[in-house]
């Protein structure tokens, strides 16, 4: 008697979203996040005077080559050859943030919204090792999806920036 | 005639630390992050209804599993073997948010810390992934280390916590 | 002289098929294997508790996210984006076992047997791994196709099972 | 207010062991697993006729290369650096079988029994995936650890061998 | 105020070409390279007794599965489904070289020049290593593309071999 | 009856050599390798002009990520654990060659020529796919170790380069 067990049911489920039946559009993400440091971190930074080298420069490519990869990062996402992966970083004196941006697209059956964010986390975290030596106390923050277009659900674009409370 | 440009030293440069001369010592760290999301988001999430599967075990796994390979995120991170890697994710009703924390320990030349923080962004991509069909704003933000112990450096704990603007 | 040895002919030949000509068409599998432990380790499995967690969540990740990597298990395998991948465990009291199967689809120039075999050994290797402290004479077997479809050949299914020796 | 939800307990649960307290000692494992085929299948193996090319030659190297990155296929494994790892191939004529064994070793905190069964597995799955033209119905069974030693448990072998059922 | 500083785009820049307005075709490209050796070492090599064991049939599949991953060697390369990957290796007796040759194809929006490259280097790199016991002074050299064809730049093929210098 | 096949032993045998009995001594590796390539290309890359970006960063990055997953690339390689590996970048003028080098080091007990090695084939491969636009000619060369210290054999320094025909 083969008995399948409630809490197989219950717990533990996972699935790929099956979408063998969806053809493929353009898709385009954007997402956004932010490392803030203190006073130090943030000139050393600016100035590219960090000691584990040129901080922007690494954490580019970390973010690039994190996002090629994103279905290893991220357990129920499909693999999605992109046509495009691109990473700017902002320094915003102010806030004393590096402001990371990652526009990804492809033509495929899924989004590319995992992409663009994992490339963001990657060159955030990028960025947290090659200052943390200066400030341990750094905050990666406001990770998210600025826009998304294609697929089933068309264009999305986030409304006015809330700030508080990231 | 061999000419070392200066941008060759000025642009690019990107070193892993030299750990040759450190011993192991015991290293622990604890990071936390918190993703943020809209009611229903969040209410479909503490009653694990989220259409694609458990969403805490699938980040769990994903922080645990990203860990293990955090010198393949983070391009000048020394690979370190994990004695320990823990995710633990509590949610938090009044702030509609999913609080992920991680420790990390191992006995190496290095510390953990991104050990740690790569757990915790992997386990809050991976939420974000869960349930991003329901809500497409979700935030993920206050990635930090808490506490560090274990080699050159020693103890840190991080002070009361900020919450304005993460 | 260029010399062709004969050894190189002879031994060690490896080659990926060639598919260029191969035009994509809609490809499923479904492979199945079981997980055979004593009594004490299937009742602690059943019962959801197994020291290591929650074992079925686990081995259903491990096996979803080691078919996406299926060409870098097996060395002549194309790399395929799979459109779905799932994995399901029944417990079968009768022979203290757990049934993995996985169901595999993409729209290809090569087919999934090989992704959805990955999957079900990926997880069986997974329950394994989460039963070990309790039964070390636990048996992975009976890792088969059961069906496929698509491609040239077409569809196949498996006869009556044959339990014997597996 | 923190609400730690029920289901985030009881479900999902995963955890790598804590071994920060544990000493290195020498780990040894030997796993065994069988891929029998058709007689086809069988003879052009035998002969090293496969049109994918040197069948054995193949599994060998996968199961080598699979077994060093244990780590990424079964979810709670620890990194082991492994000082050794071998693959032999025995040829059962009567069975019709593949006879796939592994031995690992290392100084290391945790066992290496997962190292020598996923070695197994990756090379039967290699083995499967040269002759799968020849024979779909190719079973991979009786994947088992034949011996252990090292670390706290000490020495363990299999009882005589079961077949029946696998 | 967002201030984006020189050193951002001076240096340290990046990009994956987009690719998201060029429409697949078939891409086709061999690349070569010499690994060149001492008597004893390229003898031991012919007649296929290097200690660490087959050595051509070690190298071709550590091309073949490099290229499958060219997009994790290369960083701002993008991911390519090969149709095909097949590599050679020629034993040059007066030069005392192995020569490798790997030709790759895919129908896709970029070339695979990178991922017969890749091969070539993968499996110069295992050649070396199988053979470096013997011959520490192993000269891996004349790593280049020979023709590509597919693509808005179409057909190209290298010009008479230069040797000198390679 | 088993049978042990004759081509079982003869073709595709592979081992990782069993270090178990090895204790770990501190070791060094220096490699090196050119890339050589027309006046244009040259002369962008040594204006850091070349349109994908600021080349000899992404390629010393490239190396540092490739040599810490060498045990991936080459088949029979250990895992180690790298101390320190740096990869530096010399223009070459007269002969339009970026020269780089690569130096790993590690308390181990295998040898890390195959790190620096590694390290060294990949930042020439991306230093090939930042310029391949400008020149299709370009030639990988004189990849070779220059010294290794450490293990059972110590110390090796190469002799006086040679230079023709790499």
């Amino acid at each position: 008697m083969m008995a399948k067990l409630t809490h197989t049911d219950e717990a533990g489920r996972a699935r790929m979203v099956d979408v063998s039946a969806k053809r493929p559009t353009r898709r385009r993400a954007v997402a956004r996040g932010r490392v803030r440091m203190n006073a130090k971190a943030f000139r050393q930074l600016s100035e590219n005077r960090l000691a584990k080298g040129d901080a922007l420069a690494v954490a580019r490519l970390a973010g690039i080559q994190a996002a090629k990869r994103t279905a290893e990062w991220v357990p129920l996402c499909h693999s999605v050859p992109l046509d495009h992966l691109e990473v700017t970083i902002d320094l915003d004196d102010r806030e004393r943030a590096a402001e990371v941006t990652a526009q990804a697209s492809a033509r495929w059956t899924t989004g590319v919204e995992m992409e663009a964010l994992v490339a963001v986390s990657a060159a955030c975290l990028a960025l947290y090792d090659m200052a943390k030596a200066v400030d341990r106390g750094i905050t990666i923050g406001e990770v998210q999806l600025l826009s998304k277009s294609g697929g089933r659900t068309g264009r999305w674009t986030r409304g006015p920036v809330r700030r508080r409370g990231d």
